[in-house]
C-alpha cells in the first residue's frame, strides 16, 4: 500500500511522471518510520489513527516557495526543517509536547531536481526524530510552486500557555530577535557579506523550536502568557497582550552583535531593526510583576523587553513606536 | 485577537493590503462559529486545543487551483465545499465521525475579486454546519495560486474500516462512479452540452461525503474493508485490495444514465469511462462472501462491482483491464 496520499484525486500517481512520483513516495518511506509512539494506524489508508490524551493541541502552517523560502539560496534541508520547525514552535508556545504530524505536499509540475526532495526530507526527518514525532500520513498534489503544509499535534502541559498579559507584567524573551531578518537581508542582497553573519543565516534556515523551555514555562504559575515570535515583536506583541493594553519597550534591550553590525553597516537603528525582524521563533511571554528575578534564575539566557501598560500601543522611551512586522521578500 | 493565523510569518497582515487581509479574517470569523463541541481553545492562539476520545482519525488534503479546480467555471461555493468534503470523505471511509478541522489558506498575491472569498467560505461553512464541525484554527499565507489545505479529524467508530479485502470478497459501491468525470469533461469542453449533464456537474462541484453510510458499514462485521474513491475505481481498487490479489469486474455493472449518454456522444465505452473516472467520492468496499444480500437489504442503493480474486490485476470478462485513473485537466 502506498504511503497514504489517498482520499484525493491523485494527479501525481496518474500522470506521465509515474515513476518519479513513486520515487517521491519511496523517499518519504525511507526517511520516516512507518510507526511510532501513539500511531495506531500510519500512512497508507484514508486516515491516520492516533491515540491521544483527553486533550490535544493542533496547529497548521504552510511554507510556500518564493514567499517563505527561495530555492536559489535555501539549502533543501532547511526547507524541510523549517516547514516542521514552525509548527513545533507553535506547540512549544502553548507549553505542549509534539507527538505527530501530517504532511501535505504540493510539488511543482516540472518536478524537483536531483536529490533536492531527498534533502528536504532529510532536514524534516532529522528534526522529527529529535522530537520523537512520527509522520502519520499526508497527501501529495501538483501545483506551480513547491509548498509544504504541515499539521502537527501534541500533548498540552499542566495548562495551555495562551496569549495573555496584564498591565504591569514584565515582557520576556527566550531567544534572539532580528537575527533571521539579518540573515534574509544578507542573502537577498547576495553580496560578499554572508560570511560575516553565520548565526543570522543559521537562524533563518534552521530555527530551533523551544519545546523544553515552553514546557518548563507552563509549569510556572507566575508566567501569564506566551507565544512564539514569527513576524517580529512589533507585530506579535499586540497579539500577546490583546486589545486595550500596550507596552513600554526598554531602549536598553540587548541585541545580538550580528544584528548590531548589520544595522550599523546599513545605517539602521539596530533596536528598531530587531523589533520588526521576524522568523526567529523566540518565545515571547508576559510574567507577573515581581517574578522576573525568579524567571532569570530558571532561564539565565532570557532577556527582558519592557512592561505591559494600560496605555494602548507600543512605546519606547515614552515615544510611540510604529515599526511594522516582518515582510517577506518585499 | 485575530482568528489565529499566527505562528508563522504573516505576510498577509504586514503588506500594503492590510485592510483586505483583515477583511479576509473578518469574513472567516463571520462564517464560522468561534466555538463548538470539543473545542477547548479555538482560533486566535498559537494552537487550537481540542478534547478527544482515546483515539482520533486525522486526514489532510489540498485543493489546488488549476489542478483540482478552475476559477473560470467552479462556483466559489463549490471550491469551499469541495476542499472540506474530500477530507470528510476520508473520515467517512474509515467509519469515523468528523469533529473538527483546520484550514491553511494560500491566497493569490493579487487578491480575490469581489465576494469570491466570502462565497468560498459560505460553501465550506454550510458543509461544516451540516456535520457539526467547528473550525478550530488555521493559517493564511500568500502564493501564486489559490490553494486550500484542510486537516480534519474525527472519532472512530467501533472499528477502523481500513483498506482490506480477501479473495472471494464481493466488491460493492455506495454512490456513483464516472459522474464527476463526465461533469469535468463537459465543463472543460465549454460547450452547449452542460444542460444535459446536471447531476454530473453537481457531482464534480458538490461531492457528498457519505458519513452516515461509513458509520453504518463499520458496525457490520462482514464488511471487510472500505475506502473512498477519488481517482476512480481502476486506480483505487488496487489500493483497497492491496498487493497479491486482483479483481474480476462485472461487465453488467450499472452506470448512471448521464455517463451512458456522454460516453455514447463521445464514442467511448461507458463502463471503461466510469471505471477510470474520479472525484465522485463514492465508497468502495469489500464484503465477505455470502453477505451481499444482507448488505443490499441495509443499503438498497448499493451496487456490486465484481469479486476479489487470487489472480493479480484487474480483469473484466476474463480480459485484463488497463484503464488508468483520473487525470486532472490533462
Amino acid at each position: 500500500m502506498s504511503i497514504s496520499y489517498p482520499g484525493y484525486p491523485d494527479t501525481v500517481a496518474n500522470n506521465k511522471k509515474d515513476k518519479n512520483e513513486q520515487d517521491y513516495l519511496d523517499l518519504i518511506r525511507e526517511h520516516f518510520p512507518q510507526n511510532g509512539p501513539g500511531i495506531v494506524l500510519g500512512p497508507g489508508d484514508d486516515c491516520a489513527v492516533v491515540s491521544c490524551p483527553d486533550k490535544i493541541c493542533l496547529t497548521t502552517d504552510t511554507l510556500q516557495e518564493d514567499i517563505h523560502f527561495r530555492t536559489a539560496y535555501f539549502p533543501p534541508e532547511a526547507i524541510g526543517h523549517k516547514a516542521l520547525a514552525v509548527n513545533i514552535s507553535d506547540l512549544a508556545a502553548m507549553g505542549g509536547t509534539p507527538t505527530g504530524f501530517l504532511l501535505s505536499l504540493t510539488l511543482p509540475q516540472d518536478g524537483l531536481k536531483n536529490d533536492f526532495f531527498s534533502r528536504v526530507l532529510k532536514g524534516m526527518s532529522d528534526l522529527a526524530a529529535e522530537h520523537d514525532m512520527p509522520l502519520a500520513g499526508g497527501n501529495i498534489s501538483r501545483g506551480r510552486d513547491l509548498s509544504l503544509t504541515i499539521t502537527a499535534w501534541g500533548t498540552p502541559g499542566p495548562r495551555f500557555l495562551t496569549r495573555k498579559a496584564e498591565a504591569g507584567d514584565v515582557l520576556f524573551l527566550i531567544g534572539e530577535i532580528g537575527l533571521a531578518r539579518t540573515g534574509l537581508s544578507v542573502l537577498e542582497e547576495n553580496g560578499e557579506q554572508q560570511k560575516k553573519y553565520p548565526q543570522s543565516i543559521q537562524s533563518l534556515f534552521f530555527p530551533r523550536p523551544r519545546v523544553k523551555e515552553g514546557k518548563k514555562l507552563a509549569e510556572l504559575s507566575f508566567v501569564r502568557g506566551l507565544m512564539d515570535i514569527s513576524d517580529g515583536p512589533a507585530a506579535d506583541l499586540p497579539r500577546l497582550i490583546g486589545p486595550g493594553l500596550g507596552a513600554d519597550l526598554d531602549p536598553d534591550f540587548p541585541v545580538h552583535s550580528e544584528v548590531l553590525d548589520f544595522a550599523a553597516d546599513s545605517g539602521m537603528d539596530p533596536l528598531e531593526f530587531a523589533l520588526i525582524g521576524g522568523e526567529d521563533y523566540a518565545l515571547l511571554g508576559a510574567t507577573s510583576p515581581g517574578s522576573s528575578r525568579e524567571l532569570l534564575r530558571l532561564f539565565p539566557h532570557c532577556s527582558f523587553l519592557g512592561r505591559v501598560t494600560e496605555n494602548q500601543g507600543l512605546r519606547m522611551d515614552g515615544k510611540p513606536f510604529h515599526g511594522r512586522g516582518f515582510d517577506h521578500f518585499k
